[in-house]
């Protein structure tokens, strides 16, 4: 296969890079693409130097088969006819197309079935939040359908991108000298604080990010009337989103049920003895390929309600191993 | 009034000390009151040197008025003969004797009557974030009674100690030295990280941190059918905890209701503009007496529903000034 990555040189433009080797991915040839700034920089994939070639309209996608594409939305917009006209699948990981009724929004472990219908030779890989999440659903949902879920996020710098990283540790250093910290990619100094905000704010009260959770979920579970209701906030993690979440079936789920569906489930790894202080944390997690669940326990408000906590490396899952696993998904059930 | 501290040198035992100053707490004479290690210690209060006593059995509350303990619960089940033998009324932070039905548990702004139910002549504090979440309940449950609440919460290291705020503050600066981060106060690193794991695990799944949330709320509200289930998780932040709340009340509540039954709310500040980014954070609300909450919204998922965010100082409302509010609460409504 001839793969591009078209965002290069960001956070998860860096793990598509290293995810296609580690997954050691199909690639004939890797062609990296990026804004005008990032052009003519070096990476390394397989001990081979790879040149970033600036984004252009043309016919640079001619040989190419799959393109990741994670540049912003405003970019796989723009570039999306250029990319797909010579017949090149599109794989974006922007909030772009996730919503267009033509474009499937993917997560193999749930939907991969989806990644076949592309009339417009564009998948989408869904947020990170989201992605995660469905993961650890869709085994609750396949013993009772899940009417509702309640979900506070915990999630990392990781998920505003390189800079973001490196503002937070940079702010531990400032304040650490008595200097001011610097605020720019974040509302607020996100050392030594959470932030209930991310992305921007909807007339409804919620973030488009919160919007996005209950959007996206139903659109990949194909189950409009499974609503969440999602409290989104920054915490100073480095990389790997956490979730509180609560669930709510249509029949009682036990426990024992939950947590041998959760183990036998693709994709997820159960942790979770709390006598022996066995729980996910994002600091184990970071840089690790699947989705981790915990603290399950029954919802005590509800008879039909569970509890548990998730854990996702956002940068892997949550970003390009997700994108990787859907071509993979392709591949190995061609049709 | 003679006032006693017991537990002096502790992180709020010395809130404590600056609270009573700046409440202007008609206090005089002030005895400060520690183990063998901090006997001697010398704190000022309103610019006056206070040695502190070691704690002992014997006779030395006889003529204490109000005794505010916070030494942890074994202390104070050990002393609260001690204390209040001679007719002294003790006022403890501890967990001790919360659940106790011949001791009142209270939060001034929801249930202040209580304090005058005093056979034992101890009233108890409830806990941190249990205090916070129910000044904010308050107003809702007088609408439409609260059924349900799913929380989710962001604790900060005060909540476990001064030597806490210390070990989180070291962590940062051994990371950037490339040392290896010391971990004593809790159970794994907090410096970039979250701990889902506050208190000990109870046989439901839950930790005693959560399950005092469902317990103490019951009580303090008066409502055996007020179910809470609590995800309580540890952040790294200073002091100030937050919440993610959502509240199932018997008839439909609209943002409206709610937000001017916040804004009248006694103990309670509304920030609520999110397109001024403006909302509470654990950083800004560090030291601030008020609960303040934000976020206000439907709960999509719920007709009955409504989301919101809770954020309060744990070491001022949530531990020394909720005391300190209990007995300002007696001496103004004396009966």
């Amino acid at each position: 296969m001839n793969v591009a990555i078209v965002g290069a040189s960001g956070a998860v433009g860096q793990e598509f890079i290293r995810v296609l080797e580690e997954q050691n991915f199909p690639v004939d040839q890797l062609t990296l693409f990026g804004s005008k700034r990032s052009a003519g920089r070096v990476y390394k994939f397989r001990g081979q130097d790879h040149v970033v070639k600036e984004l252009k309209h043309g016919d640079d996608f001619k040989d190419i088969d799959i393109a990741f594409t994670s540049a912003g939305a405003s970019v796989s917009k723009e570039f999306a006819e250029t990319i797909t006209k010579h017949g090149a699948l599109m794989i974006d990981n922007s909030s772009a197309f996730r919503m267009d009724d033509d474009v499937p929004l993917v997560v193999p472990e749930v939907n991969g079935e989806d990644a076949f219908n592309t009339p417009r030779r564009i998948i989408a890989n869904p947020n990170c939040t989201t992605i995660q999440m469905v993961v650890a659903l869709k085994p609750i949902n396949d013993i009772s359908p899940i009417r509702r879920v309640h979900v506070a996020t915990y999630q990392a710098a990781s998920g505003a991108g390189a800079a973001a990283m490196d503002e937070l540790v940079a702010q531990y250093g400032q304040l650490q000298r008595g200097e001011e910290p610097t605020v720019e990619k974040f509302a607020y100094q996100l050392a030594y604080n959470v932030i209930p905000h991310v992305d921007v704010f909807m007339d409804n009260g919620y973030t488009k990010e919160e919007m996005k959770m209950y959007n996206e979920t139903k659109k990949i579970m194909h189950a409009p009337g499974l609503d969440v209701s999602a409290t989104c906030v920054r915490v100073p993690v480095m990389r790997a989103h956490s979730e509180a979440v609560w669930v709510q079936t249509e029949a009682p789920v036990s426990v024992e049920q939950a947590r041998e569906a959760f183990a036998s489930a693709e994709g997820l790894v159960v942790l979770d003895s709390p006598a022996d202080k066995v729980y996910p944390m994002p600091l184990d997690i970071a840089d690790k390929d699947p989705v981790f669940v915990g603290r399950l326990r029954k919802d005590i408000t509800d008879p039909c309600g569970l509890s548990f906590w998730v854990v996702g490396d956002q940068i892997k899952k949550g970003a390009a191993l997700n994108a990787v696993q859907i071509a993979q998904y392709i591949l190995e059930h061609k049709r």
